[in-house]
């Protein structure tokens, strides 16, 4: 943990909602010394926890997180608290993370504006388009950044794979990006509660999505023209939750199809590659054993030995995304440019759409949004 | 070319329509000595080539097939004729093998089931699914054996693959099956002409559908229960043909979900592995630069070190369709068991309603069944 002396670093004070599994990926990154990522500007510091299930789920976080003696005396001034309304209400926090389920954030999100802190919170950022819309106008009204967790689009990995597409254009004309996100998921998962929001389309889909959002929605000549959408669904007759999605997105505009697919019962492609991107001049594949945190990538040009880039992150990679919420907060934006309220919107309307045709329905109470 | 003095061997007399390049590797093959791929009971022999274009594109293909010196004294005996017509009223012909474009499909095979040959056609079999249904009947009435040319299903590789997925259950719960044959082609490239029954979906996507329907489809669980199918296509503007088309299947017998994808701007994956047959206890991955010929298999379990197998295939590998046509009329039989006109009709009905939902009509002359 950088220490808080430094006179032009900015640190922001972050209030933890949810303390679970990903709050610890999370805080773990928000622990590490942003000098490790060459930044200087920003920092990053708990104040408080919050959970639902008890104080005691607060303390047992922080004890958890905080075990190196410079970590515990740290650990002391962070306040904890055993339901969210004692939490939102703590003057000292900045920014919210909200790491619950999907089938939360639309009651918490709004907690959280309306108690005047501004919010990032956990993918998919709703449960439905219509949910994100009314938070994104509240967010706007109260003054407030809000931002959907989407931390692969903060990655400098990501970066360089859409810069090379966008910018170099060394694929030349991209007509079809395919991106997968298979993992075999236990029978106890939270995922398959269909009143937790879950199913694989919602949770995993979002990251392939990300990828075809990012490289043909958002792509120059594309302009955020909407695509053509179809979805098909195999619903869990047990579970009530698709166990297998397909999307596929045809942009007609720039010629290029986008396939996004997702499945809850066997891991990704082995040997690893989870997204490709083709193009009339080669190909790009993009490694690693979850979409969500790519890990390296390959060229494979026509006529050219493929070339391999594995470039280093210095951590889970939660971090980035920490840091662009800091210097959005410094700098007054309501929203970042990376992971916009317009793309989170656009996501959930895919979606939405998905489901509509899959014939996934959530029940009534996390469909909602008043 | 095997000697035709063997007692105990059945030697086939070939009729060939439309000597373009497809037929060929289909002569090429017809040529090699059975012996060399262990097969004794049957041979081929082509006796008549018949062009729509001319006899002289006829004595062409045989001046360009039959060039040592024993094949140019075996051309010798080969009729060749300038329409059609002739083609099929010569005697000697047992089976026609018809290497047309799909759109002139279903007016050939008539001509030729009712002039009384069997018919060995090129996939797609027809243009739509009632064209097959009516020549399966009209087959069925005239007692002759006729079979789509599904060449890769008789492949032995193809036949181990199946066997380790059903028989071995060396995957466990099949969940995933995706299948793509994406391959560049030039833009005067027959597929892209909507009149010859062009586009990506039906002459390309066949291949990926063969995968899906002989993984899922019949599987032995799924006792050929119908999926449900959702299709999309980004069709060129320029072309009017499909230049991207998607199918999912959905086995919800099964819980098994089949993807086909096709293109026809962009190279098959590279590395290039085509299909991905995934379960709970690993993946099989099918390699090749085409889909319809596939050349490896790696077996990729949980845990385990992948294997890599590659069969040896003496030849293109048309020949091992040639001798099940060989066999089945023999035996008398008026479909094959692998490829059974069930199986041609179920993969034009899919086809229909991916086309459906995707939007791509050809034109009437093409599409009629009368």
């Amino acid at each position: 943990m950088p220490s808080d002396g430094s006179s032009n670093k900015r640190v922001m004070r972050w209030g933890i909602l949810a303390p679970g599994g990903i709050a610890e990926t999370f805080v773990g990154d928000l622990q590490l010394d942003p000098a490790t990522r060459g930044v200087t500007d920003v920092a990053h510091r708990v104040v408080a926890v919050g959970s639902a299930s008890g104080q005691k789920k607060a303390d047992d976080f922080v004890k958890r997180m905080y075990t190196t003696k410079e970590q515990v005396e740290e650990a002391k001034a962070i306040r904890t608290y055993g339901s969210y309304d004692e939490l939102v209400r703590d003057a000292d926090v900045e920014i919210m993370y909200i790491a619950s389920p999907q089938s939360h954030h639309y009651q918490q999100i709004k907690l959280c504006l309306n108690a005047g802190k501004h919010v990032l919170c956990e993918k998919p950022i709703t449960i439905n388009a219509e949910q994100i819309r009314k938070l994104s106008a509240l967010s706007k009204a109260k003054n407030l950044f809000f931002m959907e967790a989407r931390w692969t689009k903060f990655m400098d990995i990501f970066r360089e794979i859409v810069k090379l597409v966008h910018e170099d254009k060394i694929l030349g004309h991209v007509y079809r990006v395919h991106s997968d996100f298979g993992q075999e998921l236990p029978e106890d998962h939270r995922l398959y509660f269909p009143e937790l929001g879950g199913g694989g389309l919602l949770d995993c889909g979002i990251y392939p999505l990300t990828y075809l959002t990012a490289l043909l929605w958002d792509h120059p000549d594309n302009q955020r023209a909407r695509p053509r959408v179809t979805g098909s669904m195999r619903i869990s007759p047990k579970f009530k939750v698709d166990e297998d999605s397909t999307g596929v997105l045809q942009f007609d505009k720039i010629n290029a199809t986008g396939i996004l697919t997702v499945n809850m019962r066997v891991d990704l492609h082995r040997p690893a590659f989870h997204t490709i991107i083709q193009g009339d001049k080669g190909d790009i594949l993009v490694h690693g054993t979850h979409t969500s945190r790519p890990t390296a990538y390959s060229i494979v040009l026509k006529g050219q030995k493929p070339v391999t880039k594995e470039p280093h992150i210095p951590g889970h990679g939660f971090f980035w995304e920490a840091d662009e919420c800091a210097r959005c907060i410094v700098a007054g934006k309501l929203e970042s440019p990376v992971v916009s309220h317009e793309e989170s919107i656009f996501a959930m309307e895919i979606m939405d759409e998905i489901r509509k045709q899959g014939g996934l329905q959530f029940p009534e109470q996390i469909e909602r949004a008043d």
